[in-house]
């Protein structure tokens, strides 16, 4: 149960932190953080709750790393199911926690929060084909990274960096594709406010990061077997 | 008394680095550094004071981190307020030669320092709701993250950086809401010299972080027993 | 084999993550990430593979690292071929899943892709002779640096952050000379796509990055001997 | 001598790497990377040094770091002259670099290179007096992070990445009041180059680091006395 709290905050901190920087800061008039900003702020999210709940519940934050480790050898199945849930709650809440503070400005307006999608969805117009290659690539590369550096022979401690330099490497490049996912909670809690289109491709925000996440498992633990 | 000193000198450069960054230099013409050098200043500030003397005073910089850290039963209560006064007394120095500097440059008005505000003193023109909700959150997380990442089973040593990265990160979400305290010391420093408005709103920024901090000592504590 | 595969994975991640910030991210309109940007995300593809294949392969993604390491008295010689075309093929693969995804935006032009060049095909105009300056400079200090902080005496595990960022110091200084190259993997997987002039400037991607490592064994060696 | 070569080495990369991101991509149209992108380089120069390096001189790099450790009790004062001519030959290597690859761009102009001043020659026209007490407070904040950082107490493996980051945040406040130098040898190699008022103007950037440095050396061996 301390486990799964510790996922709930953690996962509510990557929505508010990272989408929050999305939606309040990104386009600020002059001196907005524009998308390396935001790239920075998912990253960090990582890096603080790495070092924040690490030691409690490993700090997974997104199903498809729960799914990727459990395919990898390193997290027990009779665990993802609970894990996923912990994860998309804690998700909708930071989704909730978000609006709160964003509709606090005068004119706000909802729009596609910080949604992922494709086709007119995506932030530059990037058909599905896309979509799926760039999620599904990245995802892979993330848990790939996740499952090297918490290897036993890489260097103890520093994998909480590794992995959230990852996540801010991999919203340098992919936000103008799909808004960059590569989290299916993530991706849950910003359509469930935003609806209509971003409801209709919330699919292949949990598709297409889980087939990522299968094949670095895979791979990664014929590459590197586990001692 | 060498940690009071300690605490003085690091909040002096909270301030001085923090907020000087803002004054100073985020909104140079063409070359500024905008809200994501502001937030990459902030955190700096206790990334380098982490290790310059944390093994001194514990480097608080910061009277809800002092009070969070008590609550959740890391630092002893008779400790608190000797922190708290060198804490407010550094982050006035620190604004004191920021003004001498700002100050040098031809043309120069106070305006808002870098005070931290809400309704028409707030970036963005958040809400007092919004920034109460903002201000409360973002410093439940931090010493959510400071009590983790300090915790005897985290990693060794990079509890500072994990720290400084959560201020980064909290700023890159929050300075249009609030200009983002989480820091009633540094608060205080810059309503002193703005006066007015910001004076007058200064309450919320002893409120909201005390709130949060006496929040996560809580919750940590429950969340990740002492030993 | 297994480390040619990780080094065709390590690769393949540095050209989709570097190369594809360049092409899909840096000049995105308002939100761009911009030459910082991309400075970045080079050099988080070395912190991210360091830590994720680092102990399976040494992690060097870029034949110039092999050749000086192995002139450095670090890596074997029957390894250096081996290597250098697993980079290579990685390279290029990376720079296939970027073709298929920048594609996939409506208008899409290839133009230079993010290939490396000079004269008219240098971001900023530079002549050949700056940019064989630039080229040999760089990949002399980036070799110095990677023999530095891998000696036994550096501190241990910190090696992968000291390496990948010097890669982003690097991109910082030389994008506008040649765009960057300190790799003749990389620049090879974008002037096959790029072709036309930047397949004919592509010998000073490999003979000038070469030099440079060569030198930087030779000089390590001497100021640092093996134990 | 090794600990010279090393010194001279770093210094040179000091200065082509920070005055080098500045003169060549600070101010590159669209893509640039501004004061912020110039604070990073600057910091990781020594960053990268520190570990490419650090076991073989410590990493001055700047003849005030030099002295305040020579004040603060670390280092032997009959070393101190011969590291300051390491420091400031190597410098002048590294503008005589740098100038050799921007001049390679048509229309090239030399203006101040990335030189230090106030008055007129302050980027934002800020006054002696500023001038002053920046470069004195920041230089003084610089070696109290050092002194701190390197102290047997503090994380061991860390130093580098504190004070390389320290040095970032000094760039993110003062560039616009300074153009940052708290390192005499790199605001001398520029001024060579740049001449007139900047040669001029060259004592202010000698005097005050120096008396910063050695405040802080006084301060810090008080406050945390040798073991």
């Amino acid at each position: 149960m301390r486990k799964l709290v510790a996922e709930f905050i953690g996962t509510l901190w990557l929505v508010l932190g990272g989408c929050g920087s999305a939606v309040l800061a990104a386009g600020f008039p002059e001196m907005g953080i524009g998308f390396l900003g935001v790239s920075l702020a998912f990253g960090l999210t990582v890096v603080t709750m790495a070092y924040g709940i690490g030691h409690i519940s490993g700090c997974h934050l997104n199903p498809a790393v729960s799914i990727g480790l459990w395919v990898g050898g390193r997290f027990e199945g009779k665990e993802v199911l609970p894990y996923v849930i912990a994860q998309v709650l804690g998700a909708i809440a930071g989704a909730g926690i978000l609006y709160v503070i964003a509709s606090g400005k005068p004119g706000f307006e909802l729009g596609g929060f910080a949604s992922n999608g494709f086709g007119e969805a995506s932030p530059g117009g990037y058909s599905m084909t896309a979509a799926l290659a760039t999620e599904l690539v990245m995802t892979f590369i993330f848990l790939f990274v996740i499952l090297g550096s918490t290897y036993p022979k890489a260097p103890a401690g520093l994998a909480g960096l590794a992995i959230g330099f990852c996540l801010v490497l991999i919203h340098l490049v992919s936000i103008p594709v799909t808004n960059t996912s590569v989290n299916p909670a993530r991706s849950t809690s910003q359509a469930l406010f935003a609806g209509g289109i971003y409801l209709q491709q919330l699919w292949l925000f949990w598709v297409a990061p889980i087939i990522g996440a299968v094949l670095a498992g895979i791979v990664y633990k014929n590459l590197s077997p586990n001692e």
